[in-house]
């Protein structure tokens, strides 16, 4: 039985990962922290009354390790980063969900979020957890940078494609479109009900922060260096993201042929579902599954992508890598 | 043509409110204020770009008096009774769209609202401005209080029946479902799309602040002391207000009977229709009209009522109001 | 491993029943039919994508016999007594899903469902399968009638307060709001999104099927004549039931008492929450939880009860059966 | 005052244009029709209750000539080209909203609608009608016919900068997303609530039969031929459209430039809107106004645009049509 810890416990992606570790049959949740709220859980998150008889506490890292094995770290950027090196003094092992630790280059860090990275020597050597692509890297590990929602939707649509030399890696389109869930609990005029629902729009077009996140992991995994231009747009729905991507075609390969070579890439991945059908986000809902599909569509390949950006883009990919990391099943907990 | 004037404009209701009197016949809106914020109306109403070239200002009552014949005041409960008395020193004709001057005793106020009533004197003399009922009362008024949408709901589907005798004035059950733009703009985690959508529940349960409102009006409009229990439910979608209505009849009139007092209660009134089918929300969304119907069931009357929230309950009633203050026909503005 | 086949399974309630039972220890699926549909289920349903390798097809009782142990019949009204006899004689055990073994008296089937019943000995003898109060007469069973979402929502809420006598059994008042997915899958105009969406409205006003039935429970679980004034709402979301309750309270129990009472009768129900705060549907969505609370105002006892109605309100109390007529624990496959 | 009919009154498009009509200062609406539906609008429209006092009538062409001078047919395609050659026989003006007179070539009609079109000699000469771009050629004609939705929605933000040179005709991508209500109100399961709730989705890639309409009318209006990858998806929302449009810069034009070419191009146009912001489908919903921005990003072009998908995309546009046909305001019944 391995002891966990949430910090940072009072938002989406943490009640989610509560969900997965309570029906987890090696986990045992074992603290929890919140920085500004106290309480039993299940004053913040009622659909937990009954499943968890935790408060929110604000704890330190050493009385976090002394709770738990394992800590999945669910605090905004920057605040990630002030706590995981004492975290991982302290004895923890870490999953970060933060996107602090993802990117490669300090500088590409501090250009995109505006911040100087204050560990910067934990960057590049830091897996990131993204299993379909990574596996090998995170068993052993003391720390894994979860990747973000937009990001694992866009790379293991293209990952296959571009590593297999089928599509040109500049110039690829990825048009994104996310559940209000992704924007977090923070209370926003922009999100709130009365804005958000029947509305569709485009935001942070050409400078949203998965880009250099997209574009880093995507090179690493084709060997060439990839550029897109990403669109994501704000849905009215709770959750789930679908990408629609549009490249250039290096060669003739009909759609029969990328369909095939998506299936081989992804041969033996429990978690991916290369499909015929144009993919719906509600068939992934709540659910770890990444689906897609191929179209040829007049000298360009599309990819349609789909997976829950609570679960497969957050909470549950960082299970996946749990479980790597301990030497469990890799779906143990996230079958449902 | 009058010159009128929004304070408070940055709100759903203001946005309403501008709405209906740009295309008013008689009408040109002349000011607009925002304690907090400036810059063109477009810019906090993107809808409006290209229909008003104004900018909010933070506006004294002399200077909204030199600008504006009428206000239509949509500040919040306390800064509206703050306001008004300069508004109408200054010389201009309000409406007020807030709590403030509905209710006719101070110590009802100070007991719902938890504020003591700065500007006492008003209360009681303060016509309230619900048309159906008290259309006469208004002409020639400097301050009409606008009332309530759950409470314009509840009155008008149970004044004919109550008036008429034809329930008892007690016990009655007015179980109201509202959409969430009623909770107005501001920032608020339970009003963020990711915890309205997909979700209803009950809130305010026996001590929501319209019951006293409810029960003087319709006291007032029956001659009878009148009790409610009234439960509000935050219901997933923009706009509009159902009530559901259990109240005990006195004698044995048929549902074709109360459907035919309702009907002649309300003859010549142009925003009622009282009507055979169930009425859905949709029915009157962005209209000013109220529908309702009745139904007799094991022993008990139900009254089955709809409006806009932010139009009947609302700005379309403040500007029907206006109409009627100003000698204009009192559809004028209304009817699209 | 119990062998289970789905009797109808391209419904909404039969899909949730497939998510529950794929995760179920102890259960293999092991066939599917449908009257009108063949090929594969993930064509049907493409979230079980490869997750269950079986066709839909129309088998007979015999063929469905020889694959399964047990079938849970998801036939609509009429359909499913049409069959179930058939699958009895067959040797199966049958849960049923329909309304057609609910009722204990033939002439009350025929007069709220316009048909004359075809198997009236079984009616009376079947047990109602809400386990929270029938537990005991499940096991050794070979047909349960699953109960109504509605109704269990209804039942849960008032047994406590009925049969601990705080409640008067007559005059009740169930003021109902679920959301669209109880209407099922069949391709009605009333059920289009564009119907639906952005709007409330209440139906089968004083006529819904589910009256009976949540009287003939409350009447035996309670010992008295129970009748009640049932008002269901279609709600714009996918799924959860909202039940808002008026009792007259029979003596002066204060809230915390009838709160109180609640816990002790549902004492060790695995998937009751009896809570302090107002439920919201979210709270149970996609769980087996039924959450209540009480609430006392201005003489009436109020219950605002919450469950969700494709799974405590169908599958999930199916499977709930279902492990009670197999031994297994309660809550096997359940708890997610 | 002119006498208008209606050929098919009880779809969402229909309905959006009598509530345009009922408001039209110059308007009567004469005659309502209906293959399948008789008896009183309201009972299929509920909200136009008290509004307008006709029946649902299924008419010939000579007894609509009779009663109104004006036809708007809201006929489906196929139905609509044997429709149309009667009413224009019988004397009436006829705008059409099907697809039935857009194309210009019979065999391009035929290859995408799958229907041998019986009324070619029309094709060609029915002048187009979207005004932005060719109000000239509407007044004194007999026949129009109305755009496509999303064929607007491209068009108009795709000819500025096609005729004005600033990007290649090639190779551009239209990812739009609509709201639900472009699906009409037939009963299928695609398009119930519980399919398209809480769920975004792709559909006719490769093969939408926009995609020759928004080729032919940008190829006419740029003097260049243009050919587009359009990928529709269908949106958890009741209207709207929002294009995500990316194209190939010809030059090295800056954003401002690019948009100061497009307030130029649309310079008195009063339903566009060329904006700063990125446009949210809300700012448009329920007017007849067109919303855009440019961004260029890394490369490309990007045009932002959005239209109430039943009103500037159907019914608004018609009326729009209408008055430069009847020679009166452009603007008159749609400034709301």
């Amino acid at each position: 039985m391995i002891r966990v810890a949430i910090q940072g416990a009072t938002g989406y992606t943490a009640l989610e990962l509560l969900r997965i570790l309570l029906r987890h049959p090696e986990v045992r949740v074992a603290a929890l922290t919140s920085r500004t709220e106290t309480g039993h859980v299940s004053e913040v998150h009622p659909s937990l009354t009954g499943r968890l008889d935790l408060k929110l506490e604000n704890l330190s890292a050493e009385q976090l390790a002394e709770r738990a094995d394992v800590c999945f770290c669910c605090l905004p950027h920057v605040a990630s980063m002030e706590s995981i090196p004492k975290l991982l003094s302290a004895g923890l092992k870490v999953i970060d969900l933060s996107a602090d630790y993802r990117l490669n280059d300090p500088a590409v860090y501090e250009q995109w979020y505006g911040h100087v990275h204050t560990d910067p020597t934990r960057l590049g050597s830091t897996p990131y957890g993204l299993p379909e692509l990574f596996a090998a890297r995170i068993p052993g590990q003391s720390l894994i940078a979860n990747p973000g929602c937009y990001t694992s939707t866009a790379i293991l649509a293209l990952a296959p494609l571009l590593a297999g030399g089928y599509v040109e890696p500049t110039g690829i389109i990825i048009d994104a479109k996310s559940g209000v869930s992704g924007a977090g609990r923070a209370p926003k005029v922009n999100f709130l009900y009365s804005e958000c629902n029947e509305s569709i729009s485009a935001y942070s077009v050409g400078n949203h922060r998965h880009t250099p996140e997209i574009e880093q992991v995507l090179s690493q995994a084709s060997g060439q260096k990839v550029d897109v231009i990403f669109t994501p747009h704000l849905t009215p729905m709770d959750r789930g993201i679908l990408a629609t991507i549009y490249a250039t075609p290096t060669g003739t390969a009909t759609q029969a042929e990328l369909l095939a070579a998506m299936r081989t890439y992804y041969a033996g991945k429990p978690f991916v579902r290369i499909v015929e059908h144009l993919p719906k986000t509600k068939d992934v809902s709540g659910t770890n599954y990444f689906d897609a599909t191929v179209r040829v569509v007049r000298g360009k390949v599309l990819v349609l992508a789909v997976l829950d950006n609570l679960i497969k883009g957050a909470a549950g990919v960082a299970v996946q890598n749990f479980n790597l990391l301990c030497g469990f099943e890799e779906t143990a907990g996230l079958l449902v």
